[in-house]
């Protein structure tokens, strides 16, 4: 920069986009048939296009946030970073959920006009999109199949590897996870919050208890009702906070994240507003809106694919929609996020945190 | 008028919206307890006063749809206004859909706060979405049931007649069919539309079959594919055009609409650039839309209660999640307008229409 | 075809795309320099690579559906796709103006990491985007210059030679003037549209003079008002209607559409209902609707720029701000369709058609 | 809540919501006339109730964050909630200006067939959008009159009592004004944050000027032109750093927020990594959003009125379009949150922190 060697070379927004590149890379394959090329084939190109150079943005946008996670300690000034980057994710997904629109302004019929030139090409082959997934968690063994293939079989051996070694580096989830793990005010001096929360719960549901049976407005058949509800809440609370059945919910792969991690991010939703806590809360919060705008994107995907194909029975003996829908209602990632509200309290019923704990948790210039 | 006694009275924007109605009906019940009142509890009021104005605006809609479609001859006049008014329709589904964030800016602690209060209350319990959904055309039979019990349970006998009616009366989806059914083309003078398609589907496979064939680009072994995969083809496209086979898959409840409608859409869809087809055209894909968006809506209130409570189990066994997104995948209405897109042939393929109904389904300006 | 030669030649998704030239087109500028690279600048590269596929897709639809009226008498058979086409148009504009968001993800201190090295690129280079803007119908001699120079000067001789020639070969606007000026209805036989519409607004205005003086509502001094505004609209209908007045207008640049296209795009509000006008009037509103989204992108465009850069002073003199703004509100295509609004009258007022007329406007087979 | 009173009192959806008020609050006045009701009038009674009802909810939200700003010293356990309600507030204007289009369903010659009965109903006379304006901080000498008469003309005694209380009582841009100007760390310690700030720019522009002589790209025009421009940068940060200068500026109109607040601003821009300005620099961005959408729906709302009424001229003698659209350009309120870009200099540029400032701008808990 000291010579100003490159800075003050000139450059032309043309070049520096290069749309020479961009904008020739639309051949229609119609074109090469006899008649005129089908009008509505270059739509298809470029959305598709389009989708890919998100994806590259996407990839872009996750390896840095999940680089600033690999560290031993992550630096708090790359809190506010990592949330606006992964909010860029969010408007990004919006979007490629809301263009779907664009694409469904072609009709079943016009699709029918070139699609016969597309085979075996499949939107199954785009390999960003599986680097998208495999970045942020979704492992290949929780998978489907499609046709009894796994999905790895649509890449080569090289494109084959560099998913596997996404996996071993460490994803969006694990690293996450990782870092939870590691929060320091579980078990804080003399505070250890979930003995803490559990007490807080008994007590809540002893106070729900009480009021229900003294209740004025309640039939006999309510209360009852009423009751029985608090008794299996009662349960529910009890097996997910013990370590070991927790393990067992893990096994049968009713839940994903470590118990550990689960402890953390209770105690970030609870706490929320303590300082220290504010930006992880956002963080968590981004990651369950990335895992919900994913899911809702694999639904939209599957509802335009059964508008424009129909239920025609595909190669495989699955039609495309079948694939897509159980896709969406399986390839979670971030569930357990959404999943802890189960185990959420009232501010009110939340026991104040010890005044040295809520010292360590504030601003250094406001507790000294 | 023509005193212009009324037209000339003033009117005063607050009267006239009676805002003094709509702007006094927030009442929190958490202001009734102890301690301050809850937030986020006037957004949950007000929210939800939206989207039952929104249900108001849709019943005037459809309603208003379903009257033009009700006589026994439907003036052309009319389907301008019937597709304007259906694309309001999908306009205010949009909104209902994109305004789920505005809820979402509420996490689940803040929801806890006063979700106590609100027992028994449930959206269940709204019945103009109920009576949205029968108006559009979804049967009570064909409804999940939501803890055993059947959903009209949730509402008083006078609402569950006015349902009743509404189902003797005449939905979208019955009227509409019913006059596809009355579509004067498909048997025009010597003009046999079925008869015409049927050869049309014949010559269209054996070319297809004679290009693999011949093919020099394919190995056998993907020629053996795509043959079987025409086969297949061959033998779908046969069983739905088979009046009695169609029936069959109406009973199983694989199909809703007639046989006879099913063909008339066919018609409509590969005919829809003659001028007496382009409205129909437009209103079926309406239809098609309204259902998709109303199924995103279904998919996106799931995930949001999941979000909002997890998986708490209810009073009825089921979790409120599992039942919405039970609905999303079941309760559609005008499925068979997607699937037709299995029975489409290309352009190209299609049998030119005889002149004199090319002239029939012409302008009376154009055509003289 | 026949021999299947392309047809069954096998594509892969990855090829069909062009990815590899899709996405290896990011070179960022500030990986040149010292120091690691600006993450930001990967975004700025692609959310614009994006905006150029868009803009390619925009002149695919704009010029298919200016080569459909370009044809003496348009064929009603294409009047589906073109106002089809034009609501593609609508719906990437859509998606163009919400991605935005996208892009304010960055922050102005983000931005100012790599700015240094764009010198002098700028979006005011992109040429796609002239042309989108010239095929519409935007006309050189109405643009704005930026800094005292013609926009052209951004572009090499081809390139303005091509804006020129778009201009010469006739515009969507021109195009579409073209056509409504040919509309066959507004004399027709005995029937003089413009004649009976006079007399109407006449009738209509003597109408409400009577119920205003009757009226028991309002005062005296709320009369005197109400009349002033009858008087008002009067000269208002008069002077619009006057072909003399109407060029006047015109020279002085507050209109643009012809005298006769005026006419005819009331006649075809005012009779939407007609069939053979209900897809011009659909056309008219979708060309509203682009013209509305265009201003609205360049709106939404002008205060991004204004957040990222302040009002920083550019070379010239004037500010990004300034300028985009200022084209906001000046460059507008099809304002004459908004203001036909002023020249409307109830449907209770229309005068009947005569039956000759109304049977002309029908389909032949309702007709016969 | 001991007693479980209120608390297990059953509630139903019907009367929680009270919706025997909310959906019998739509009478038509066409309905009042002879003939059939518009069908028309329905949507825009609903669609200005679902207005209200937002503007009811946008006034709890920023009444509720100003209560916040209240304090003398606000707590930081509250910044979290504050910019959680602001994003809500922006949920809610993006729906705002989202249905806009539902209303722009109804076509001009539909609204007319009822407009004559909203005589001299307004939507100027909606007092909630007032105070909505009011809250956030629109002076009312600020505002454009309408008619040459003062806004507030169009409501009575009471409700002009209300609107000035605001002001008085503090509005958000005040509030936050004076807790910008509280900052502690301009002046900490024997940190002046603006010495170092303009050091670092003098320093800045040098580097900048050599590598401009030193280029081997540029031609000496270029390089000259590029000079120029440093010049006038120069020129501009030295005058709006000047206190004098600012104040000037102020009295013209040209700025709202004070100097010591606007130097704040810049600090939270530059430093926002640092742990204790990451919420309040998201404060600001919610406050430029906020202020950015507000703008963004006068445009559209203008919009929907020249198409809706074209450009017929009022009673008072301006059209309604041209008094929205000059609102939009005028009634900005946070702009200089737009105008900070302007002084911002790039990370690498920024005066590092001393340890011990950089410590105290930490939480406790990493820097003991």
């Amino acid at each position: 920069m000291e010579t100003g060697k490159k800075k003050y070379s000139t450059v032309h927004y043309q070049g520096y986009l290069q749309l020479d590149k961009i904008l020739h890379a639309q051949h229609l394959r119609s074109a090469e048939e006899e008649g005129p090329p089908v009008h509505d084939e270059m739509l298809f190109i470029i959305i598709h296009q389009v989708y890919e150079l998100w994806f590259k943005q996407l990839i872009h946008e996750i390896g840095s946030v999940t680089g600033l996670f690999r560290e031993a300690r992550v630096d708090e000034r790359n809190m506010g970073a990592a949330v606006a980057r992964l909010q860029r994710v969010i408007e990004i997904q919006k979007v490629l959920i809301e263009q779907i629109r664009i694409l469904e302004t072609m009709t079943p019929l016009d699709f029918l006009e070139f699609r016969n030139y597309l085979f075996p090409a499949s939107g199954f082959q785009s390999f960003q999109f599986r680097v998208v997934e495999a970045m942020l968690g979704l492992k290949e063994t929780e998978r489907l199949t499609y046709n009894s293939q796994p999905y790895t079989s649509a890449f080569e051996k090289e494109q084959r590897e560099k998913l596997e070694s996404i996996q071993e580096k460490g994803t969006l989830f694990t690293l996450v996870e990782a870092w939870l793990e590691r929060t320091p005010f579980l078990q804080f001096g003399d505070f250890h919050f979930l003995e803490h929360y559990r007490l807080a719960v008994q007590r809540m549901l002893g106070k729900e208890e009480e009021a229900i049976r003294k209740s004025e407005y309640l039939s006999e058949e309510e209360k009852e009702q009423r009751l029985k509800m608090l008794g299996s809440a009662d349960t529910y609370y009890h097996s997910v906070l013990d370590a070991e059945a927790h393990e067992q919910l893990r096994r049968e792969g009713k839940m994903r994240l470590s118990y550990k991690a689960t402890i953390a991010i209770l105690l970030i939703n609870l706490y929320r507003d303590e300082p220290i806590l504010q930006l992880p809360f956002q963080l968590l919060t981004c990651l369950a809106d990335i895992d919900e705008l994913l899911t809702m994107w694999r639904y939209r995907h599957a509802q335009m694919v059964l508008r424009m194909l129909g239920r025609k029975v595909g190669t495989g003996g699955s039609s495309g929609y079948d694939y897509l829908h159980a896709t969406a209602v399986k390839h979670h990632i971030f569930t357990d996020l959404h999943n802890i509200s189960t185990l959420l309290i009232p501010r009110s019923e939340l026991p104040e945190l010890p005044p040295q704990v809520k010292k360590e948790l504030g601003f250094y210039y406001s507790n000294q």
